[in-house]
Formats: structure tokens, C-alpha cells, sequence
């Protein structure tokens, strides 16, 4: 089983560290691991977020463990070599199309969150993010109107096939879980939205055990933050997914805490935590690493069937948060370094 | 000076009722109302949402009273045929591209928030959002891709004199409060954002005293939850606006308090509560008239050129909320009506 490690920017090299020490200390047969540029690193080594070097590896690999990418010196490139199209050109090459993103909040943490504690700890939630198309990978460019103007233009669209696809992960989520699915759109006004909404009803037939529901964006937004907890599984679109999925995380407070996974349909899949490459950090032992170990114990669980193993690190994260492991971002002083430690002294 | 009063579907009229009778407590003179059907009540009457007479009224007016629109007999018409095709169709006809919503906690209500009360009483806000543009109104429709699978798409576009525009306005918005002014994109994926971005920069240099920041639509959407007291005014594009201003919202809790302005170019408006026509509690009296009746302030303000008797009426409210008048959504028990004859008894 191949692994490609892909630290990537900040304190991406950091993180990912730990995480591969907690994989390490797991002692899983046939594990390998392989690395890869990507990112502001890698185009600044070698001119490209994603040289083919690095998507050679992601090809070959069974998962992908990514730190984060995203670079202040590149602000200023043209948009194709700044350091996130290394994740979206990932996403796209391998066809990574199903973003999961749970949200939690850890009993002990519920005192991070900036909603009340009895709001916060309510939720207990599942994002199921499009990442293949949409607004993201339409055709786009800038163009002159008829009266000179510039215009910048970004073509949104979904076809069945597209919907379907995430429509079945959703269902599929909302039925090993609490069996209620809501359908995140803005079919009150997308042609684009309208369209997911007769898919998603469609699909919603090979269900009839999961309660679906239908939610405007605009509501979803303001739903997440008066009732977080109403929530079981939120299927939408790329670009909605972007803004909800972010905006969850941070109802649930410690943002140095929460994982993702990015599936495609053969069950290769990139890990990450949801947060970012932090510069301003980078290097000075802040950085939380448990968002990328808890990334790590999805990949187990998703790409390599270990569930056993995945459950082991989740629990240890667990343990380690009870016993007091509190990095920076969580008001403690540990370092990066010892967080990787605390989770690993209780493995 | 005519208003234009559309009441529109559920609470609509009730809300709108209570805003007149302020209205009139204020006895403006030259004060003349024209009342118009719009949204599910004009279907139901004449078989269109924004019927032409209702549209004559409104381009007659100096200003548009509007209460709310959605009903859910509606909801299986064709999409030109829904209620909310009466705000968007007054939006684009009367050019109303400037959509002001202010997200202030009021002392009193600090505890209605989802959000811990700390967080939520530096909420002091104002979102300026474009409604006459983005992904709302450019090409949309279904097609069949080369595979013959349904698609439907949605052309998102801006042009420079429609950025230009916006940005003035949300650059003139900060002069005239704390000097910050955020502009919200999502620059690292879409073109026109890259577009909106560069032209809010060109703006820029008309107004050196505002501090303008940039920030991506995901990220804005976790600062709204993690830290809303740190934004003065947030200046950003169609459909981003439509999110971003009801997640505002709800941070501040009462959501039956929040007014709106949608301004054109000649100072014409239309002023309307940002909550929806809540058809489970129309008629019963329970809804809060406040909302609307801060609208009718912020109309005398933008359109009317009163901000004395705008001024009255926010003192008024207030005073009403410090003396304990509370709805039912405020964890009261008094009614539309009551709510109403409170606001009156101060003035
Ligand atoms: C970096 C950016 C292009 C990316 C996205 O918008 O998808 C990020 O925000 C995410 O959510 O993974
Ligand atoms: C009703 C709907 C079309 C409208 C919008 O999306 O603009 C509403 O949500 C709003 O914000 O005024």
C-alpha cells in the first residue's frame, strides 16, 4: 500500500510529520511511503504547484496525505502556478469528487467555539462536498462586452451524471450514520441548482430509508449558525460546499482539530486537515498537528480498509485531548512536536 | 413623495400594516401611498408575480415599501412564475444593484444569539451587496451534453462599470462609518472575481482615508462565526451577498429585527425586513413588525432625504425594546399589533 506524502507549504511539512509518526508507530505491513512536491514548494523548486513528477506519485499512490498549500510569495502569479491549483488539479487528474468533511466537537473543546456551548455541542455533522465541477471547472476567462467593458466570466454547471454520483455519497453517508440528508442549492434562482434538485430526487428513490430534505443556501448559512445540531448529512455543490463546509468547521471552534477526505470513485482518496498552511506560524512548533493525524485515521478508513486501525487513532486523539494535549490554537503551550507525542503515548 | 406599499405573501401585510401606522404617526406632509400586488398574492390575483401595473407603481415611486414574498402553493410553478421573481425582477427593472443590510446587536436582545454573547455584541456591521448582476442574472438554462446527459448551467459574469459601481458605494458606506471597507471573492478560483478584485483595487485609489482589505468568500464565511466585530463594512458580489448577509444575520439572533436597503442610481429604493413571509404564522400575530418598521426608517433616510424622522423611528425602537416589548420570536408573547402600538406609544 502506497502512500504519498505531500506536505506541501507552511506548516504543512510540520504536520504531516506527526501524522506520518503516528502511521509509523501503528506498524501497518506493506505500507509505503513516497514523497512529492506540491504547492509554493514545489514551484518554487521547480517552477509548478503540481509538476508531472508529483502527479506520477498521486496516480501510483492507493491515498494521498496532504498538508496544506498556500504561499504569500506566490500571491502574485498568474493564476495557473499559484500554489492552489496543486489541490485542484489533484482533484481533477484523479477524479476526486466526493469531499467529506465531518464536524464535531470534542466534549472538551466545547469551549472554543464562538457559539454558545450548548449550540456547539449539539453538532454532529457531515459535509459532502462536490469537488469535480461546478463553477470551479467551467469554462472562464475575461472578455469585452459590446460596449468595451472588461468582464471576467465563469461558466456553473452540473450535469445528471455529476449529481448522481455525489447524490450516492450522500445518501450512502446519511445511511451509516443518523439516515437524514439535506440537499444544500439555490434552485430559486440556478437553472444549474434546479437541475441538482430533480437528480438528487431522482437518486433519493434507491433510499427510502433516508429523510431528505431540501435547503436554499442562503437558509443553510443562517441554519448553521442558530441550529448546527438540526444537521446530519449536508450533500451540495462545490462552491456552496467551500463556503459551508469552512463555515462549520469554525462552528465547531477548534479548526485545528477537524479532518477531511476526498474520494474518487475507486477508492483512492486525498487527506487533509481543513485548515491551511498558516505561514505566519510555519516553523515556530505552533502548529496543531491533530487535524492531520485525524486526516490520517480517514485514510485508513477509506482508502486502505483499516477501520480498526483508523478507530485506534481516533481514540488515541481522543485520550490525549482528555488527558490535557493542548496545542496553542486549544489555549495550551504544547508544541507541535509533543502533540505528535501525546497522541503517540497513549497509542 | 409616493411609497409604494407591496405587502406581499403571509406576514407580508401585517408587518407592512404596523410599518404605516408609524409612518403616519410621523405625519409627513406630502406623504401619498400607492398599494400594488406582488410575489404568491399577485399570482393568485392576476396570474404573474410582478405584475405591470404593480411594476408602473413602483417606477412611479420614490420609494418601495415591500414586506415579503414566498408561498408554498407556489412551489411547483415554473421558476418565472415564483414568488421571489417579484424581487428580482423589481431589483433589475428599477436597476436596484445596491443592497445595504446593516447587523447590529441590539443591548437588549445580545442573548437571542446562537453566537456566545461576547462574541455577538461587537457585531456592527453593514454588508453591501450587487443585485443587479453575478450568476443571478447572466445566461442560464438546461442543455444536453455531447454524452446526451441533462445539464443546466448558469453564467456567472461582472463587468467593470458594474464592479465600479458597487465598489463606490461600499467605499462611501466605510467613509461614513469606522473606514474599513472588506471585499469578499473567491479570486483563487474564479475569473470574475479576479475581475471584481482588480477593479475594487482601481476604486481604491479614490478613497485613501478606507482601509481595504481582501478576502476569499470561504474564509469570510468562518469570520463571520469566529470574530464578526472585526468587519466595518463588507462590500461583495451577487450570490456571495445572499449568503454571506443571512449567515450576518442570525449571528445577530433576531433576525425579526434586520431591515434592508436595495438603492439605484437616482435614489429610488426598496426597503424590506430581511426575514421571509413565514406562512406557518401568518395571521396568527405573531409576527415582528420591527424589522419592517427599521425598513421604513432606513427609507425615509436613503430615498426620502428625512434622516431626522428616520432617526425618531430608530430611537423609538429602541426604546420600545429597552421599556421589554418582545414578540413571540424575541421570547415574548406580544403580537404583530402590539408590537406596533409600542413603537407608536414612544413616538
Ligand atoms: C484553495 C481553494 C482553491 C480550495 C477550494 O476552494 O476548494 C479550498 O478553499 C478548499 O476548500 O479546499
Ligand atoms: C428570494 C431570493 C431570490 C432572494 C435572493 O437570493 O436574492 C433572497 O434570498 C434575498 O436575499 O433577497
Amino acid at each position: 500500500m502506497l502512500i504519498a506524502l505531500f506536505p506541501g507549504d507552511g506548516i504543512g511539512p510540520e504536520i504531516v510529520a506527526q501524522a506520518v509518526r503516528v502511521l509509523d508507530a501503528l506498524a501497518i505491513p506493506g505500507l509505503t511511503y513516497e514523497d512529492g512536491l506540491v504547492g509554493g514548494a514545489a514551484y518554487k523548486a521547480v517552477g509548478h504547484p503540481l509538476p508531472p513528477e508529483t502527479l506520477e506519485i498521486a496516480r501510483r499512490a492507493d491515498a494521498i496525505l496532504f498538508g496544506a498549500v498556500g504561499d504569500p510569495d506566490c500571491d502574485a502569479l498568474e493564476r495557473h502556478l499559484r500554489p492552489e491549483q496543486a489541490i485542484l488539479g489533484l482533484r481533477k487528474a484523479l477524479g476526486l469528487f466526493s469531499n467529506l468533511r465531518p464536524a464535531k466537537v470534542f466534549p472538551e473543546l466545547a469551549n472554543e467555539s464562538a457559539l454558545r456551548p450548548e449550540v456547539a455541542s449539539a453538532i454532529d455533522l457531515l459535509i459532502v462536498r462536490e469537488t469535480n465541477g461546478d463553477v470551479y471547472f467551467g469554462e472562464k476567462g475575461f472578455r469585452t462586452t459590446a460596449d468595451g467593458l472588461r468582464e471576467g466570466y465563469d461558466v456553473m454547471s452540473y450535469n445528471e451524471a455529476e449529481v448522481r454520483r455525489i447524490a450516492h455519497a450522500g445518501f450512502q453517508a446519511a445511511r451509516a450514520r443518523r439516515g437524514k440528508l439535506c440537499s444544500v442549492d439555490k434552485a430559486n434562482v440556478l437553472e444549474t441548482s434546479q437541475l441538482w434538485r430533480d437528480v438528487v430526487i431522482e437518486v433519493s428513490a434507491d433510499y427510502p430509508d433516508v429523510a431528505l430534505s431540501h435547503m436554499y443556501v442562503d437558509n443553510a448559512a443562517m441554519q448553521l449558525v442558530r441550529n448546527p445540531g438540526q444537521f446530519d448529512v449536508i450533500v451540495t455543490g462545490n462552491l456552496f460546499g467551500d463556503i459551508l463546509s469552512d463555515q462549520a468547521s469554525m462552528c465547531v471552534g477548534s479548526i485545528g482539530m477537524l479532518a477531511s477526505a476526498t474520494l474518487n470513485g475507486t477508492g483512492q482518496g486525498l487527506y487533509e486537515p481543513i485548515h491551511g498552511s498558516a505561514p505566519d506560524i510555519a516553523g515556530t512548533g505552533k502548529a496543531n498537528p491533530l487535524a492531520t493525524i485525524l486526516s490520517a485515521a480517514m485514510m485508513l478508513r477509506y482508502s486502505l480498509n483499516l477501520p480498526e486501525q483508523a478507530d485506534r487513532i481516533e481514540t488515541a486523539v481522543a485520550k490525549a485531548l482528555a488527558d490535557g494535549a493542548r496545542s496553542p490554537d486549544l489555549g495550551g503551550t504544547m508544541t507541535t512536536v509533543e502533540m505528535g507525542a501525546a497522541v503517540l503515548a497513549v497509542l
